[in-house]
């Protein structure tokens, strides 16, 4: 993605082009809406539900569209990535479509499921030790044994280009919006969200929703430069990773506010919408309800766009029956 | 619903008018599909979502088309029911939309979040002694005080007719099915199903799906005579219930077959649909799927519609969490 120096940022045209290359791979995902939790927020809340997209999750768009869009001379060799969670899964996935090859480095100690399900649509898995210097070399010696193509879980203008595409669907789906909320971990989607909205909606407010105890992104757009956070622990899992230039390039630019909330809110906020909308969801993806429930005065009255982000859940392991929460 | 001796079967005509007493209160429930779970089954499945539906249970439409086929006369003192599941929750639902008092008789040991449910629809919750003679004297006391419209949980010919519309929906939703398959406790969905289906499309299988620890609607069609289970026990808490003279004339005279499944098939079967499809379903509703991976004979190569009765789980006591089963 860095090449001589330069930062290639996607444009409107990247995403429409990613939208025209992935449509036969991804699905159309629905949007759901609930009375109750309408009733409970004060707004109209309008759910992206990625949680039913290929391999479970946003990021099967922005996989694919990084995937499909390789050369036959660029593909021959597969492509790799490191990933303890859904990107590893939606690489895999996507490159399973187009039959070539793909590698995912993994610390040891990523859940059984995770490495499970990379294994189960075909991917390969190199384990590494629980450490960033670890996961370089072993990752080095993958690229240099295989030659594969490098896709980064977020910081690549494909992989945004590609998941811009959900929030281009939402506001076919959806007409009058007023917000849109998306979770932020590294940008990838909110970026991606940015992309399309700063475009095609240019009205809409862009709300990122972090948790707390990974709250890099909050600080580092209150700050103005990108701050990492050491060792971030949250159950919104797939949100611990920083922001990176091309992604802070989106989110200093285009987002209204980053709004965070408490580990018991995401839990209470997942189990709201278990409970009411009957969908499988991950605790990434209930950040946005509930920062829209700890701030009900900015979103009353107002159309909101909600992106579930995924359903890849252990539901052996639910944050709710491991006894650290209730 | 026993008049004079007589007992009311309902037609293909109170079934259509059902349908349209109660289109504006209750939804057109989604068809869902997988991908895997059809590679896993070797058949085409075809998943009714009535989990979506209103109360979170198909038994929003019988329930409905019972309270809004009341005339005022008939309304005026409210409905009554004794349930510990959806239909309790469901018959509060209907009536809150008509505007009329509606009480539930439970156990005193029925789950919190049943009753919790009930009073969260604006119901009223009578307790009586878990035992059939406390919860008949109990509500002998509730309809001699109010006066209440009594509503069955299924045998009753409006509830009948009201379930089914969801078969009625599933074969304008889906083309060429072979077959469908539903779990039977009482009998009032597969009963509405015969109903419809025996009239509307009189070529397609109709299955019921049983839990083994509760099949007296087995052993009842194999014997050709109602035979009441003593105290079963299953993770399918709705499939608890007895046959009553009404669902067994639908029963006897309309099922190809009625099939069972383990406690165990049951629960793999419930955390396979929630895995895979990302929705949350009851235990009851993964019956029929346990049943077609127990028998794949029957359905390889068919197309198979399942109806996913509903999602009103307790999320903090899944079946796999309370330790009884892993």
């Amino acid at each position: 993605m860095m090449m001589d120096g330069c930062i290639h940022i996607p444009t409107l045209q990247d995403m429409l082009a990613a939208r025209q290359r992935i449509m036969r791979y991804v699905h159309c995902t629905p949007v759901q809406t609930s009375r109750t939790l309408n009733a409970l927020t004060g707004a109209q809340l309008f759910f992206k539900c990625e949680n039913f997209q290929k391999a479970g999750a946003f990021k099967a768009r922005g996989a694919s569209n990084a995937v499909l869009g390789l050369s036959q001379r660029q593909a021959q060799n597969g492509v790799a990535t490191h990933s303890s969670g859904n990107h590893g899964t939606c690489l895999t996935y996507a490159a399973g479509r187009r039959g070539i090859p793909c590698t995912v480095v993994m610390p040891r100690t990523a859940p059984q499921v995770k490495k499970d399900a990379v294994r189960g649509y075909g991917g390969r898995v190199v384990e590494c030790e629980p450490s960033t210097s670890s996961r370089e070399a072993v990752f080095a010696e993958v690229v240099a044994e295989t030659g594969a193509e490098f896709v980064h879980p977020y910081n690549d203008h494909r992989v945004i280009a590609g998941q811009g595409t959900c929030s281009a669907e939402l506001i076919e789906q959806v007409d009058g919006l007023d917000a849109v909320v998306a979770p932020i971990g590294g940008g990838g989607m909110i970026s991606g969200t940015c992309l399309t909205l700063s475009n095609l909606a240019p009205h809409l407010k862009i709300y990122a929703a972090e948790p707390e105890q990974a709250d890099d992104a909050y600080r580092s757009f209150n700050a103005g430069y990108i701050i990492a956070d050491d060792a971030p622990n949250t159950v919104a899992d797939g949100l611990k990773v920083p922001l990176k230039e091309l992604t802070w390039h989106f989110v200093s630019t285009y987002v209204t506010d980053i709004l965070t909330a408490s580990e018991e809110e995401i839990v209470d906020a997942m189990k709201l919408i278990w409970k009411r909308m009957k969908i499988v969801v991950e605790a990434s993806s209930a950040v946005p309800l509930a920062v829209i429930l700890r701030n009900p005065r900015v979103f009353a009255g107002k159309r909101v766009g909600i992106i579930i982000t995924g359903g890849n859940v252990d539901v052996d392991k639910l944050p709710w029956t491991r006894g650290e929460l209730q």
